[in-house]
């Protein structure tokens, strides 16, 4: 029987020749990820069900710290305490104190995300990983207690709607506003329990954190995950990872069957794509950036595992370089997705121009995109951001407001100091 | 009669031929500060007391956010807020929003500190200006609305306590090991409303930046003000200041009379001097470093206007260098103090190795010193820092314990994950 990629993966990891959409099954979790606010609640429970060991301390156990560093409060150092005493009882290896930045930007650096395989994160945005051919999602702090202590987890296999992007993206577009268009069409809810893969000449086209951003919002439309084919640069991409921090684990590429079957295929063609933004409260409330254009706006936000990455920051620099600067009354944060995002955006001199232009520049780390630090909006404030959500108060006060963006369109505003189409700066 | 620095500057400012320590005197002010925890009650007041104008909005007054930036809670965007409406109202022309860094620091480097005058910050650490020739002393937020009305204060004329330190300083001992020892001999409360002046060979020897320090700490043993007469490189940097920010602010640097009368004189010898920790809970509980070496510690501070400057900076990344690294268990929040230092600092290539060797560099701000963020310490934990405080909670959990060290020490630390005497490496 034909299979989707989504549908080969779970096939696979639960040790079945096929599988198809409505099946159970229990597969094997090759990438099991918890964090400073999710962890704690695992550990709790491990300890609370009597689970002495975890499955696997070597590889495929990653305890990570980025919501709230460094800590922010009593309550979050204490909540790091747990987690690092934690990670000694348990002789856990991957373990990411205050210093690495984002989980989903850290995680398939240090080569801990296998193309092929079956990971889950207790963050939402674990989808992430679909960038890289991995069947990838976010689950619950209990369901991550169950994964700890057996390495395995119940799916019910979903079925795959499949996203064929064509056409050219220009210097403008990006694959944000790509995936905003998605959401924009399908809808908050329109995808839930569903595999999105993404594919097309665009999707070829696109670098691996162009795709990474794509795959990082599946969620936002119900995805339970958001997955492109590995390709030679996921490859690539991998292998560096893993020679980089001297991981070796095996792992075989999936494809799906062309003959396979997807629930719904549309058809994203993006030629005339022009930029857009998500506007509050909801990121499918999408609008062409020119229909919202002119609103002043207090903040802009460039960062967060959608769009931190050095390829985001060295595109919203050029724009705030190409016209001088930023407007006196925004405040721009910049806050790059992972120490190896900083260090190479040092190297590229593209950090140090942010700072010259007025912009602050905040540790690795997931910042204001939770709002919870680094950038709470007050009332009545309006914020850009490159990151995922808008919902109301995300980012700060109930009667504040966030409209999401690509880094090009972020920039933008912050050199105008109000909403505007990068193409009309 | 013979005049101290302290009694010079305040004559002038009172229009006095001469002061004499216990007189009261309405001095006229000539730089007033006031950052984002202190501002929002001195413009509250002024509100309630119906003064509708500041006395001056072009050179004297200065408002800046350092303490909570970004925002990281919904009552601090509400208090920039507040401060942003007020600036614009009254037309402040010296405002720095979240992107510049502490206040201490930018004060002086944006060319607002003038020898031979008094300032006043809403902030007790104003006496870092001291370094500068400067009467400069931290005051309430409601006194400063009265100095915003009128631009100006009355003062007690203070008695001098002058601290002529000799002798030559090494390798591994700064002028925090001098201004620790100093505390220590003197007590928290030693030099209560006196002006501390510092003076000798040593001081002469010592940077602006060295000084910043010494003067800094003056509140720490109760001083009003820690004075430092000015000489020629307090010119060149107040010089270098102005023409960099296009300020051109004339002032008169003062010296005391050399037959003025201290209160008393304190010999301060520092050939043989140890580098110094200023233990828990107090700064003035001053033991050497092999004293108390051998006990593990959690987390570095490197950073705050006591000694988060490039020469800091540069101390502590050079000894983490020299030994390749930091311990693994220790975690090492660097924050420089102000936009400038971080460019200059990054034009070094220190930032980039502070990120390679794991530590986290904040944004520039009061970071960990204060307690409110980026680094707070949960229960049991200890902490090294180059901050100026280390009081009971004063960093996180009232169950956490502080030593307050310099750079070079606090690096030392960092590379053995315990206290230690940086000469026992």
């Amino acid at each position: 029987m034909a299979m989707t990629l989504a549908e080969k993966i779970l096939a696979k990891a639960s040790g079945n020749k096929t599988v198809a959409p409505g099946d159970i099954v229990m597969a094997k979790i090759e990438t099991a990820m918890a964090h400073d606010i999710t962890g704690p609640l695992t550990v709790n429970t491990l300890k609370n069900e009597g689970i002495e060991k975890v499955w696997d301390n070597e590889e495929k156990i990653t305890i990570l710290f980025d919501h709230q560093i460094p800590a922010d409060s009593i309550t979050a150092a204490e909540n790091h305490a747990l987690l690092r005493k934690f990670v000694k009882e348990q002789g856990i290896k991957n373990f990411y104190d205050i210093r690495e930045g984002v989980c989903h930007q850290v995680l398939p650096e240090k080569g801990h995300v296998l193309p092929g395989t079956v990971a889950v994160g207790a963050d939402s945005h674990t989808c992430t990983y679909g960038a890289f051919g991995t069947f990838a999602t976010g689950i619950g702090s209990t369901d991550m207690a169950a994964v700890f202590a057996t390495g395995e987890l119940w799916f019910k296999v979903p079925e795959t709607l499949y996203f064929n992007v064509s056409g050219k993206l220009n210097d403008f577009v990006t694959s944000k506003d790509v995936i905003l268009k998605i959401i924009g069409e399908v809808g908050f809810d329109g995808a839930t329990y569903k595999a999105a893969q993404y594919g097309g000449e665009t999707v070829e086209e696109m670098s691996i954190s162009s795709r990474m951003t794509m795959s990082n919002m599946a969620i936002e439309m119900g995805a339970k995950a958001g997955l492109i084919e590995p390709d030679v640069k996921t490859t690539y991409f991998i292998k560096r990872a893993m020679q980089k921090h001297g991981t070796t684990r095996p792992y075989t590429a999936l494809k799906g069957d062309e003959d396979a079957k997807f629930e719904e295929t549309y058809e994203i063609e993006v030629n005339d794509l022009e930029p857009l933004f998500a506007c509050p409260h909801a990121v499918d409330n999408v609008k062409t950036a020119r229909e919202v254009a002119g609103r002043p706006i207090d903040q802009v936000f460039i960062g967060s595992c959608t769009n931190g990455r050095v390829e985001d920051l060295r595109a919203a620099i050029n724009i705030i370089d190409q016209h001088g600067g930023i407007a006196d009354d925004v405040r721009v944060v910049v806050t790059p997705a992972s120490r190896e995002v900083m260090l190479e955006a040092i190297n590229e001199g593209i950090i140090q121009k942010f700072y010259e232009y007025g912009c602050v520049v905040t540790n690795p780390s997931c910042s204001a995109c939770m709002g919870a630090l680094y950038g709470i909006l007050g009332p009545n404030e309006v914020g850009v951001a490159t990151s995922n959500r808008n919902f109301r108060g995300r980012e700060g006060s109930l009667e504040s407001e966030v409209y999401l963006a690509s880094p090009i369109t972020a920039a933008a505003c912050a050199v105008k100091g109000e909403l505007i189409d990068p193409r009309d700066l």
